[in-house]
Order: structure tokens, then sequence, then C-alpha cells
């Protein structure tokens, strides 16, 4: 299962010990890495080791034939555009698109009084963000595998948490996180770690990346800044606690007996410029004992911070010296690592080197031996630390012992087996713990395999976000696609399957059988508080300046032909979807006055507007209902 | 090439006289015509006369094999998003969405000054408008064939007409049309009317759909509204004039000699409700006859409405009685028909009836007799009048002399011969026009081949957009993806290839060829007046609360480690992008201040935003750029 390449780099040759390059007096070379000029576009050509794409049996495996079902579902973070994507896998069609942080002018999101509520306004009633930056996506769970029920999502650019409804495919709840900037890892716990019959998710920890002075007020001493990792309730959404932390949050992982959560560092040294970021040799994976904490915010060993109410637990290195008292232990790990993931045999967090060519595997029993003040050195916990090739950022797993990391500088996804590769650090040098690699396209980012984070990880598909598509499609001007490619892992060797073109940019994403969702697709009248339930209850009622209307659509029609109001109102229309069949979804759009927004089948939608000059305005349906659909409208009539 | 169920069509037996339900007494049974329920899934079975994929040679070619290119391009309305899809085709790959009449968080679309000024402020600085809804897109022709310069798409909700360069993907001119509510169909001309030197697009045709008081003031008098058809400069954007009519506008088409445009129109009727809308048993297609327009204009034989300035010239019926002087003809058709297309022998228009199961072909050599005082009666141009099933609205050309209709009721695509229809039509009732059938999923809309709108026309794919996806997809909640189906048209009967979901609502696309368009990737930094060329200009300079800085990005670093503003600060931050390799692309957000967004490389944007509150605000690249990516940052420092 090896070949020259794969030895030679267990051997540590000369060859690669040259590739250790990322340490300080290398800076000067920094700007030659920029991805884009270090890798000359293959054109395709695979790799030595990997098997052309249509030799493998399965290899055309993500070509559906017209009708057929995906088998798995993906959760996908959007990037800048604010949203969660859904996907159906093998054929990575992109299912939906379901708006969170950022308005969307399909739904109505940030426009309907609805959304408006759920993302949050300033005090003129506007929007308080119409920006954000997607990139963790994760589920809630019991019995370590995905449940159903809930997935979350981070906005970096504004610390947001939101959490979906996996019934209905909708954002419900969005919480911002006090005193936290650059909020960037996320992932619920599996358990709870006291109580045996909590086997779900109940809390979602959140990474703060970027560190600052708490409160913030604005020094320029970056020695004096700090960052705040963030538990959630899962079900009310408010913040449970914070702990104070040394240096940053990067990824986040969790234990599947719920008893410990961690958090990759890097900027150990409390650097302000990347090159101070990167000074130092090893930083950190920094593990929180999730008991521990809840005791101590129990005992009002906690501070608060500026305004928040929220606890604030004491987790830096210099208050955790004592392993038999302390709340973090910071495992040390080498330079500036990137991702950290749980392997679904539950023993090993997995920590990416980043700027070394390394992985680190953590054996999380022996981190608990430390708090129980069983094992002396908390770096005793290090269970393997092997060279992968350069630029190592994140890891999956298919349930028979193989890791499969992203190497971000030599755009290949590597795939190791993690028992060799514990056996190899122990000392075995015949232990032959690199399994495959395969050339992607190009510069991989994050990486997941069906089912990887669960206990049923299923070892079959792998899909590879990579960051450059150069010449992998069609050009399109200056802003390239970004290239998510599938990865057939079933067998020995790995198989590409398939290039899909993504919007920058989509970051991390899950992928579990659909067996798992179980989708509503008409809502329930009774829902919605505001629900116009007879097209009788339709028309206009005023206050004054503030006028009410009522309205229902059943196709081809709206319950009111026209509605009059007058300039300058404050109207507020509530449209109700009667039409109970699937799919049936109706538009609502008013010209001149930036209304547009849908209603699902029996769904209650509202927005409220002031009117504008006197005139004759046709709403209409925006949403193709009908053979009579471009005659679906009303008339709002505005009176001087 | 005929089966029982094509022949009994062509016979108009008793059982299709009773599919023509859509007549006035009719009404009441509207309600069920939802497309919903009209149709159970059928679950994916293929009609009779179409094979099964996978049995014809072809029907797997939309499956490119990693790392193969697109070979044709598709532009594609992006609906309520509000922007134009580019795709890949056969794969159905969507590579980018342009960003037009909607903010976009990704690129910083409508977030940058130089976006805010194409898209249109308010006094207060902030956004006209933040909802869209495209429907066509169409780009710009030389010698019949698309010449790689412009396309264009249309805003229903707020009557506003796009331009997209296609050199570089951008959309650098919006224009809002005077006196229009729902702006519809869009048509660029193919060369002059009069100047044979002008062999290209220089004219855009915009149908105003909405019939409203002119100047509109508010009346509910249907009677006396009015729609105008306009025609936009292609260079300049403005407006160069546009025609009264009666009725309204629905799609437009353009004759390959520049001498015709035209377009469909339902509500003839001049109703304000649907059943007034359909009570007429004809409706028309109008006919603009260009140079006459033109030269009307320039003899001053026009009115102005309201504020603006543009000349509008009388259209209506009673104004174009003598063929010889008229500006228009109304050629009748069947009630309310939906598209009308121009067939690439350069021949023929050919109108789809909706709510009659014919489409008309409408000769054009015949029109402009008429328009000569040759031919008596207009509708003598009526070429055919031929029944294809129920609820046709658009078509599509192979080339070969074939037409390809959608029938939305049907949920069938009808292939017939156009020459045979005629032939049909002129009373050889042994002439089998259908050529053949097949079952899509479900109601389709609208319709394109490629390169089927030039007189390249090739025959090989052709692209449904379907407007319910139904059982064809996994459940993804209540918003169901509609579905775009590939269909191989190369041989003679049609093989079903993919489904493809997509966000609602997409409407209208053209498909052509890679090599038609010479995409640039690296901007010119000349082409910027701000651009920050040399890092060396960063800096902050301050007029009163007036601050600038100026920043410039290589990755992995900013120009600016730091810059110090102060609470309340109008800030204008001008940052150019100096990396010059393709794909490296930037972005640029702060926390808290509702800023994000990209420069590609060797371009400059520009945001401006008021400081908030005294802090440190950590401004991080958001485009994945280099290994360092995530240390490439600035602090923004606000003080007091």
């Amino acid at each position: 299962m090896t070949d020259k390449k794969t030895e030679s780099l267990q051997e540590a040759t000369p060859e690669l010990g040259r590739r250790r390059f990322f340490n300080t007096t290398a800076l000067v070379g920094l700007a030659g890495l920029a991805a884009c000029t270090e890798k000359p576009a293959s054109g395709g050509a695979p790799a030595a080791s990997a098997p052309a794409a249509g030799s493998h049996g399965a290899a055309n495996a993500s070509h559906l034939k017209p009708g057929e079902l995906d088998t798995y579902y993906g959760l996908w973070s959007g990037g800048h555009t604010g949203d969660m994507r859904v996907l159906g896998l093998p054929s990575g069609r992109e299912l939906l698109r379901i708006p969170c942080f950022v308005p969307d002018a399909l739904v109505g999101w940030g426009h309907t009084n609805e959304s408006k509520k759920i993302m949050g306004t300033k005090a003129d009633g506007n929007l308080r963000y119409s920006v954000g930056d997607t990139h963790h996506t994760h589920a809630s769970y019991k019995d370590g595998n995905y449940d159903g029920r809930y997935a979350w999502i981070n906005d970096k650019i504004n610390s947001r948490i939101a959490r979906i409804r996996l019934d209905y495919f909708v954002c419900d709840k969005i919480t911002q996180l006090p005193n936290v900037q650059g909020f960037h890892g996320i992932f619920p716990d599996k358990r709870d770690p006291v109580d045996p019959a909590i086997n779900y998710t109940t809390r979602v920890f959140c990474g703060g990346e970027f560190s600052i002075p708490l409160p913030n007020a604005g020094t320029d001493d970056a020695k004096q800044y700090h960052s705040l990792f963030s538990c959630v309730d899962a079900e009310t959404m408010e913040l449970r606690w914070q702990v104070m932390i040394d240096g940053n949050c990067d990824l986040v992982a969790t234990s599947y007996d719920g008893k410990l959560a961690a958090t990759n560092q890097y900027n150990t040294e409390m650097g302000a410029k990347y090159e101070d970021m990167m000074s130092a040799e090893r930083d950190a994976c920094v593990f929180f004992n999730i008991a521990r904490i809840e005791e101590a915010v129990k005992a009002g060993k906690f501070k608060t911070i500026g305004s928040s109410k929220v606890p604030v637990v004491d987790g830096t290195r210099a208050a955790n010296g004592d392993a038999k008292s302390a709340l973090t232990a910071y495992v040390s790990v080498p330079k500036n690592p990137h991702g950290v993931n749980a392997s679904p045999d539950q023993k090993y967090f997995i920590c990416a080197g980043k700027l070394s060519p390394t992985a680190t595997v953590i054996e999380l029993s022996k981190v608990l031996e430390w708090f129980d003040g069983k094992l002396e050195k908390l770096d005793g916990a290090i269970a393997a630390e092997v060279e992968l090739g350069l630029g190592p950022l994140h890891t999956a797993f298919d349930g028979r012992g193989n890791a499969y990391t992203t190497l971000f500088l030599d755009s290949q996804v590597v795939k190791w087996n993690v028992d060799k590769a514990i056996a190899f650090h122990k000392g075995d040098k015949n232990a032959k713990y690199v399994v495959d690699r395969i050339d992607v396209h190009y510069q991989p980012g994050h990486i997941n395999a069906s089912q990887s984070e669960t206990v049923a990880a299923d070892g079959k598909y792998l899909a590879v976000g990579c960051k450059f598509s150069k010449d992998r499609f069609l050009p399109v001007g200056p802003l390239h696609a970004e290239n998510e490619q599938l990865i057939d892992i079933s067998g020995e060797k790995m198989v590409l399957m398939a290039d899909h073109p993504v919007r920058g940019e989509p970051h991390d994403f899950i992928i579990f059988k659909r067996e798992l969702l179980k989708p509503k697709q008409v809502y329930n009248l009774d829902d919605f508080p505001l629900a116009v339930k007879d097209p009788k209850e339709s028309g206009v009622t005023r206050n004054g300046k503030k006028v009410t209307v009522k309205m229902t659509s059943q196709a081809p029609a709206f319950s009111l032909r026209e509605f009059k109001v007058k300039k300058g109102d404050e109207v507020t229309l509530i449209l109700t979807n009667l039409d109970k069949v699937e799919d049936l979804t109706h538009g609502f759009a008013i010209p001149g006055h930036n209304v547009n927004f849908i209603v699902n089948p029996q769904e209650t939608a509202s927005v409220t507007f002031t009117a504008g000059d006197p005139g004759v305005y046709w709403c209409y349906c925006t949403h193709f209902c009908h053979a009579l659909h471009l005659e679906m409208r009303t008339r709002m009539i505005v009176e001087a």
C-alpha cells in the first residue's frame, strides 16, 4: 500500500527535512507562497499513485440517472452569502440555500417582519447587519449520530450563531456572542458530561478567533488581548458561559462522552502581525473540562465583561496550572495548527499542523487522566505526531481506522492509518502509515467524509473543498468558482469522481444518510399567529397612519383584487398562502416599494413599508404557480 | 415519426376539442388548474414515445470526467436573486452568479461605492432597491450570432434593465425605464433596420407588461391604462424612445434584418382581473416597424409623459389603421399568448398560445408586405396555427427546421416541424408536423436550445426550465427547488440527459458555444481611478470628520498593519489588490461595521462607513488566498 514517495516521506529524508521551511527565518519567502504561484496548474493529470477516474467501477456513481434520488444529504456553509447550502450527494446538486445572516431576495429573508426579528434590527427598524461569513456547520447528535433536529452555522464577521430547524430547513434563531470577535470554530456536544440520560446535544461550543481587549477598549497592545470560548444552549440559544483563554480559538471538536471540548490555537504568541503569530515553534490544542467549568460557574467563580451578563471563567494557562482543579489543558502541537477532528472510534482528536507538515494525534483518555492527576505531563497525551505533507488543514475518517487529511500546499489528500501512525511514532519505523495520496485541484481546505464525525462513519464518499479551481472550469472573468471535488473512498485507493464549482467561499460541511432527516413540506396554519385563515378576513383596516392589509393567496388569485392606501401610510401587509399542495409557493412583489417575499403552502408572512407617491401599483405573484400565474395580481392604489 | 397520440392530436379529435377548455365559461374550474393538483407525480416514468435515459448513446454526455471542460456557456436569469447565472453545459454546473439588481454579500455588490453607483441610491445614500425579479436574458449579436460583448437582463419588479460586460462578467450599467411597470420581455436587435454597415446590436427592446395610467395618477379605471414598449441604446444604456400601445407587452422577439420587433400581448381586453384578462378569444402579437418609429421621433411626432424626457410615439390600434404609415401592426393570435420566438431561418416569429393549445407561425416577409401596403389583411401573415398540446409557452429551434415548444399543462416538450405545420395549416391533413414528445418534470416554462436564437442554431442540447420538481430531488422542506432538465436533441427522438435543481425562480436563458466568449481574468489597475498603485501610498488622511484610508493587499498581508480613526468619522476605505495572479482574490471584512467585499486581482474597490464605538476591530481577509490567510489581517483602532 505504499509507493516510493510514501516511503521517502515516512523516512524523513533530507528532501522532507528541507520541506520544514515554515520557520521564522523563512519569512522573506512567504510572499512566494501565495497558493496560485506555488503550484502551476497540472492540467488535471492524476498523481502517480491515483488511478485515473473511470478506471474504477464506482467512479461514475456521482452521475445519477434523471429522476434518481441522492442517498446522502450534505449541509454546507455558504461562506460570504451568509447562508447554509443543502446538497444531495453523490450528485453534488445544490437543493436549497437557507438564508441566515444575509438578506435573501427570493425568500424575503431580511424583508419580512418575521425574518427581521430573527436577524436583528437597529433602533430605526433596519437590519443590524447585511453581510456575513459562514464557515462551519454541524448538526445535533443523539447517541453519537445525527438526530435530524438542528444544525448550527457561524458568522465570523459579526460573531453570530444561527440555528437551522432541520424539519422545515429554516433558520429560527440567531444569537450574537458578546465580547467575541472572529467567531470561527463551532461544534455541538454529543452528550452530557455528567448525566447519562442526556445522550443528545444540549450545548454548542463556539471558538473566538481574534484576541481583543476584554472589555474592548481600543488598546493597541496585543499582549493584553484575550479571546473567549463560548457555550450556547442548544434549545434556548442563549449563552451559558464563556472561558477566557490565552491566544485564540481556531476549529473546535467535542468528545463522544461529552466530557471534553477542544479548540486548536494558533498565535499563542499573542501577536498582532502575521510574522509574530508564527514565531513560536509550537502552539496548542486547548481542552475544556466541561463538567468542571459548569461547576465553577455554579460556584460563582466567574466574572462578567462589560455590559454582558454571561459568566466568564478563567481558562488562561496561568490560572490552570494544577491539573486536579484545572478547567483547561493546553496540549502542545506544532506551530499554527488548524483543524481538530474527533475520530469515530471516539478515542482521538487529530490536530492538523498547517505550518508544520504533521498531524498530532491526541488520546482523549490520557487528557482525562491528566485532569484526574494521573498523567504527569500533559503532552503525554500525544499518541502520535507524524509527517503527512505540506500544509495539513483538516481530517476526515472512514470508520475503518483511516484518516484523510487535506494538504493545502501539496494540493493533495493523504489517506493514513491512525494505528500505524501511532506505532510509527512509538518507534516502529516499519509502520507504513501513509496508505494513499491523491492530487486535488487545487489547494484543498475543508474535507469531510460521509458520516465521518459520527459513530456511524461509513467510508463511502469524501468531499474536498478546494480553494482554487484555476483551469478546471470554463473561464468566467476574474472571480473564479471554487472547486468541490468528490472522491470515492470505498476502496483502498481513492478515486476522483467529480468536480463541482461553487461560489466563494464555502468552508466546512457534513454529509450524512438521507434516512436521518424527516423533512416537512407543508406548514401548519396554526404555527403563524398572524395567519389569515379565511379569505373573508381579507381587507384593509386603518389606525391613524398605520394601515393593516390582510390577504390570502390561492392560485391564481389573491383574495383582494385591489386595495387602497394613502401616501405616507405605514402599511403592514399580512399574506397567508391558503394553498395546501406541496410545492405551491406564491410570491408577492410591489413595484417601487422594495417589497418581495414568498409564502410557502400554509405559511403566513408580513411586511411593513411606507406607501409612496399616488398611483397604481400592480402587486404580482413572483413565484410560478399556475397557468394564469402572470395574471395573478392585485392593485395597490395609493391615493394622495 | 408519429404515433397514435400524435395523430389524434393533429386530427383534432373530440378528445382534443374537449381540451379547448380555456374559455370564459370554464372559469369556475380554474382553481383546480393549479399545476400541482393538475398532474400527479408520475414517478419519472418516461412518456411512451420517449426512450428511457441510457438507451441512447449520448444520454450520459452531461457527465464530464473530472477536469473536462464544458463546451457551451449558458446565461441564465437568476430570478428573485436579481442576478445572472453563468452555467457550463452540458454539465449544468453553475460557474458564477453575476449580481445586478440585488446586493450580494460575497462580492460586496451594493456595499462598495462603485456598485452602489451602478445600482442607484436614494438621497440618504442607501440603495434605492434591494429586491429584484430577473426574467429574461439575451446577448448582443453580430451577423446573427452572439458577439461576446454584452448581455442584458431585466428586473420586473422595478422596471430596470442591467447590462453585463461579457469580458469581465460584471454588471456595468443599470437603467430604470420611466413610466413602465412590470418590465418583462427583452430582446436586442440584430442589426440596424436601415444602415447595412451596422450588422450588430445597437438597440435593446423592452416590453412593459402591466398597463397603468400614463402618467400614473392612481385611477382605478383599467380601460384608461396603457403600457409602453421601450428602446434602450445598447451602448449608452439610455432610453431612445417608447411606444404607447393598447394592452400590455409580454415576451419580445426581433427579426434578423433589424426591421421588426414584436411583443406578444395578453389582456387586449384591458382588464384588471384575471377573468377579464382572458375573456377575449384572441389577443395579439404586436409588431413594431423600427425605422418608421425612429423617423416619427426624428420628425417630432411624439409626446413625453410626466417628468420623463423620453419621446413616446403612439402605437395604439386606433392611431395605426393605415398600413402605409403605421408604426405598429397587431397580428391576431389566440388568447393570452406567451412566448414569441424568431426561427433561425430568419423567416418566422412563433407565438405560443398559453391558454390556447396552439402555436401561431407568423411570416415576417408578409408583415413587411402589409407595412408596404401590399398585403390586404394583416392576419394573412399567419402562415400556420396548429395544435400542439395544453399550455404552450415558449419555443426553441434546432436549425434543422424543427421547433420545440414547452407545454406547461401537459408537462411535455413537443418537437414539431415548422414546414409541415404550414403545410397542415394550408390544408394538407396528411402533413404530420408533430415529430416527438417527451415528458418533463414538471410544468415546463422557458426552453432554449444551443444557439437556438441565432443563425448558427446547432440542434445539440435543449434545456427546459421546469417550475415544479416535486419528487425529483431529496426533500428540503416547503421550498422546493425548480428543475432544469437537459435534453439531447441531436437525434430524431429527444433523450432526457439530466435533472438539475435550481433556486426559484429562474426564467429565460441562452446557450452558446464557448468559443464565442473571450473572458479576461485579471483587471487592469489603470481602469480604476482610485487605484492605490503602490503600497507606499497607503495611509490615513483626514479632512474634518471625513477620513480616507488607502490600502493594498498582497497575500498574506494588507499594506497597513493597523490604522486609527475616531468614533463617528465618515471613513472611506480604498483597497487595491496588487496581486496579479489569476484567481488570487482577497476579501475585506470589518466586524461590527457591516463591511465585506472582495477585490479581484488588480481590482480597486472602496466602501464608506461610520466608525463605531471605540475599540479594536480586526479587519480580515475573507477570501482564501494563502497558507497564512487566517493571519491576513489589519486592526482598525477606533479612538474616542
